[in-house]
């Protein structure tokens, strides 16, 4: 494996960014010596979240939305994009490579759009870390808009929440029993709607019963995605800003096949950064973030400290009373620290 | 607050017990203190996960899955069974409490059916760590099954198959583009899969689309749950068994409304219950999770000790350079550290 030149990567090498992106998709130490020399040059991208259940068309949405992307955007000339595929899809089927392969094919020859699948099988818990991690890369490499795309359920869609400056979570019309329970879990994250399959007769139903979620979302008191980080960051925080509930999340209505809607979806992405931006909300959203990698990365070389210096077959005996229903794992840490 | 007695758990007082769940769910030290004298009385319930998409029809599934345990155990003349419902609807429509009373009135007048629903709202990260604990309550209680039903989707279907004994995925016919993307979570963690709603024309196909999917996967070289259970742990195995792979998990039909292909169903469950317990299964996957419960713990702890002691000013003025990216988090750590 031929070392992997970071300033290549800086001056837009393709063949050293895919590198660099399987470097730290395999956890190889060179990942880490990447991101290290990349971060000075991150904080310039939007990190954009896509993410909805499977079958609503986010993967048609999200090339839609490049192309239109590219071609919208005023305040640079091209801006450059990147696609990171969040593909739970099991590679036995081959589906990440498959669905590569025909998204080169209608984006092929614009080489402002990077694409990139990323198959979740085996990474799990890691999952985010490595979504994070990709963020990084492609920040720093120079792309000036990084779309990720993750099928939206749990803690995939925190994990997206917590990462990306703008969340768009994506519908199909006629869910009907799937609302009741996932408009939760949309209204804590969404920063855009999008119902897609306009075409549909019970679209607007569908983007009616959305809006009307809003209204009691936002006439009440349920929480929205600053309230909650606010809430889950640990470490003291400097910063402090009541603006966050101003924004009133958008349903879209979206036709991706034939690109209806899509123009007034740029439209409403652009007016969100602008309002991240104005609002100071940007930085907010940066220092959690940065302030939770730092934590998540503190916890786990405490653990690899303590793991060295622990005295193992001290920590054999205790596991086996806890097996032995002794006493409970709580009581056992206070034997072990 | 009336102190809660632990002994009155133990002897079925079903008051106590509510409050001692409602302790654990609002993260109050009375509930790690009912946890620590409760858990040497832990290790013999049954944990089992039902999990699915929403709309699959899990809860009916559930409560018909309930009544038929009740009746068709030898063993003991009675289990008692617990029913935990991991409900993300959010509280403003009042899904969680009104899903309790509709519960309660079908399986009303049995004794020995305890029904507790857990909200996740405002939980998320932590709801893992609660629902562990309300099973360590409820085994602790004395009940010899605990049913934990959530709503099937990443993170969450990791969390179950690392708690329960037994999986339970429940699909519903026609889901068409879904199965492809879901399946390779289900093929991981199902130990036995149900097609709900069998009634319905196309549910045949289903089983047999999940079928072709089971002996790919059992004839290929895909992960089930007891290696990915020890690809995730990460501190020094003392167990080790290689008969993890031989359970091919059946794919039931059920109409749940009906009560049709239920008895099987249990009968799937007892089958799957003597396999773990004759192949020495049942101990391993409570070592694993007990040593992940005690890593956890360890892990947070050092964290909390950390931060006693950590110079916050330091602290903030790093957090400050990585804000100005003037270097990395995972390069701020060996500052910090």
């Amino acid at each position: 494996m031929p070392k992997i030149d970071p300033h290549a990567i800086r001056q837009g090498d393709r063949l050293a960014l895919s590198r660099a992106l399987s470097a730290v998709e395999n956890n190889e130490q060179a990942g880490q010596e990447l991101q290290s020399f990349l971060f000075p040059f991150t904080g310039k991208a939007h990190l954009i979240g896509v993410t909805g259940a499977s079958g609503v068309g986010k993967s048609t949405l999200v090339n839609q939305l490049a192309k239109a992307l590219r071609q919208s955007r005023t305040e640079k000339d091209t801006p450059k994009i990147a696609i990171v595929a969040v593909d739970p899809t099991s590679p036995f089927t081959g589906g990440a490579l498959l669905g590569d392969r025909i998204r080169m094919q209608d984006l092929a020859g614009d080489k402002g759009i990077f694409i990139r699948s990323m198959a979740s099988r085996g990474a799990l818990g890691g999952l985010a870390h490595k979504t994070a991690a990709f963020a990084t890369i492609l920040d720093g490499a120079g792309f000036d808009i990084v779309l990720i795309e993750t099928v939206g359920a749990g803690q995939a869609e925190v994990d997206i929440a917590q990462l990306a400056h703008t969340v768009i979570v994506v519908e199909a019309p006629g869910m009907g029993d799937d609302i009741q329970a996932i408009k939760a879990g949309i209204l804590e994250i969404a920063d855009i709607l999008v119902v897609n399959k306009a075409d549909r007769p019970d679209a607007e139903n569908t983007a009616l019963a959305l809006r009307a979620m809003l209204d009691m979302a936002h006439g009440g008191s349920l929480p929205v995605a600053g309230k909650h980080m606010r809430q889950n960051a640990k470490l003291p925080q400097t910063e402090s800003h009541t603006v966050s509930d101003e924004w009133r999340p958008p349903v879209q209505l979206v036709t991706a096949t034939k690109g209806k809607g899509v123009p007034q979806l740029v439209e409403e992405i652009t007016h969100h950064r602008k309002y991240l931006l104005e609002s100071g909300l940007w930085q907010v959203k940066e220092a959690h973030r940065l302030r939770r990698d730092l934590e998540t990365l503190i916890r786990e070389s405490l653990m690899d400290q303590w793991q060295k210096k622990v005295d193992v077959s001290k920590f054999e005996s205790i596991m086996k009373d806890i097996l032995d229903r002794k006493y409970a794992p709580i009581d056992a840490v206070k034997l072990l620290l």
